[in-house]
């Protein structure tokens, strides 16, 4: 469930304005800012954006960008954004990197529905003028490369029908792919890359009957590839428990990675950070809001405990 | 340009009714079928099978499937499909088939716009509940698997900006791989399967400017997969050459491929089988209706040369 309050009723021209008054004068009214947008959903974020640019012929986002400042201004302008361009966004701003996280790629090819990622490949096309797996397969090579492009190309049915044979079968052919001397992991990616989650958990579940152990359990080695299968796998199996731990290692790192910490929260401020939430204080017996205001100062933190529907932001 | 001559006006529920009259009594006139379904566009046939469900409470191809025969019902029935699902047909009984022709999935899969390769997967997925991608690697191996789960799962950037330094590089990577000793050819189907056409037509222009030979020259050898990528080659190069070149050597086998004939006149009649018969003519000195007309009979082609455009037909 999500966290995100919104208030039933609302004005797109009145909160336009208001954006607006908090950007005038000396200074911007960063806490008006949060009031507003900390508490909109995406129908009424977008009618908001419409109002303004209708009113002030300026696009909002720009308009924030210029305001404020830092990982504030970041998360804001991330917030507005629909989840399918701000999704194609943080991808291509992660591939032109010196030292891409490749985690980002496998966690939105892997998270999201096979809907919603067929929005993030045609919003990807629309601000960057080449599709997605083109660019991934140029700044990657080899089973990295493989594992990657499979990943974000897949529309992956998404029904519940589960064949059992089929996942026991398959679950041996990852064992013996994985425990085995052939590092090409063709069978491997084909599995992950083209089967229903749900058959995929099925197999998942074979895996650990069959082996008794966790199929990620055995997935170590030096290379860049392993790791990714390793998350792709996690992503698959337990969403909410992954982006559980995403967030704590990221509270836990020493210099936060803040970047992980906005993509987490405001993604799922309007789907499952109530479950994420749950998981978090389950494994790390703190609560996240806890977690993030510890970690994080100012507006900044003030935005995301708004997102996470925190009494103290308001 | 479409050959197929529909009227502004008309009624759905006429046409629905006039169906039914079709298929009552003893036999069924198909001169009345042909006359109105060989002149109905896509959009027609929407409300008129939608008329017919609404009014008899059935299906009309469930009901013209129980009405025609052979070669002429396939053919009816493909063409009130809705492209999309009818393109997810042909795939799944080309699938099934003990030795599927694996050429009309690269046909389908580099013919289409990459918008409309979408909506074959979406298509494909409703219908047989599990994805295209799957079904196709579970029924190949090596290579072949490679080139057509990628071909098919491709979304390619569709704007006409093209990089003429990538086009040239990436020619001497495709001849190299081509003509080199490694089989695996993986830059090669990276390529071809996440380029823009655009730039993909670019490329092989390079290559014949370097090489002083078209790319597809020296694609010959025992495998399965280099067909399939000469096909892809040719597919993207030039489909209308490509389709004329496939109606020649349907009607020019013995015993004519009428799977093929069909596949290639229904999809065309509404998009541009004006130019593949231009083509056609060109090389083959002969006009496509004539050489139809030649290669069937009875009411299969009298239909067939309707979706022409043909006189004769009406």
């Amino acid at each position: 469930m999500a966290t995100l309050i919104a208030p039933r009723d609302f004005s797109p021209i009145e909160d336009a304005e208001n954006l607006k008054k908090a950007c005038q004068g000396w200074g911007t009214d960063e806490s008006a800012v949060i009031s507003i947008l900390g508490h909109r959903n995406l129908f009424q974020r977008r009618l908001i954006r419409s109002a303004y640019e209708e009113i002030y012929h300026e696009d909002l986002i720009a308009q924030l960008q210029s305001e404020l400042t830092g990982h504030f201004e970041k998360a804001v302008c991330h917030w507005i954004l629909d989840p399918a361009d701000r999704d194609a966004l943080l991808l291509n701003s992660e591939l032109r990197k010196l030292a891409p996280n490749h985690r980002v790629i496998v966690e939105i090819a892997c998270i999201r529905s096979p809907e919603d990622l067929l929005g993030v490949r045609r919003a990807y096309r629309f601000r960057y003028k080449q599709s997605l797996e083109e660019d991934i397969a140029c700044h990657t090579t080899d089973t990295l490369r493989k594992i990657l492009v499979a990943l974000v190309s897949a529309y992956r049915y998404d029904g519940d029908e589960i064949n059992e044979e089929m996942a026991e079968s398959e679950a041996r052919i990852l064992h013996d792919e994985i425990h085995g001397n052939n590092p090409v992991h063709e069978e491997t990616i084909r599995i992950l890359s083209t089967r229903s989650k749900a058959q995929l958990n099925a197999t998942f579940n074979h895996y650990k009957d069959i082996y008794k152990t966790s199929i990620t359990k055995g997935l170590t080695g030096d290379s860049e590839y392993l790791p990714m299968l390793r998350t792709a796998i996690r992503c698959i199996n337990d969403p909410k428990k992954y982006l559980a731990k995403v967030l704590w290692s990221v509270i836990n790192t020493v210099g936060t990675d803040q970047e992980a910490l906005s993509r987490v929260i405001i993604d799922s401020a309007e789907k499952d950070l109530k479950g994420i939430k749950e998981v978090f204080l389950r494994r790390n017996n703190v609560p996240l809001e806890e977690a993030v205001a510890r970690d994080t100062t100012g507006d900044y933190k003030n935005f995301l405990l708004a997102l996470l529907g925190s009494e103290e932001a308001s």
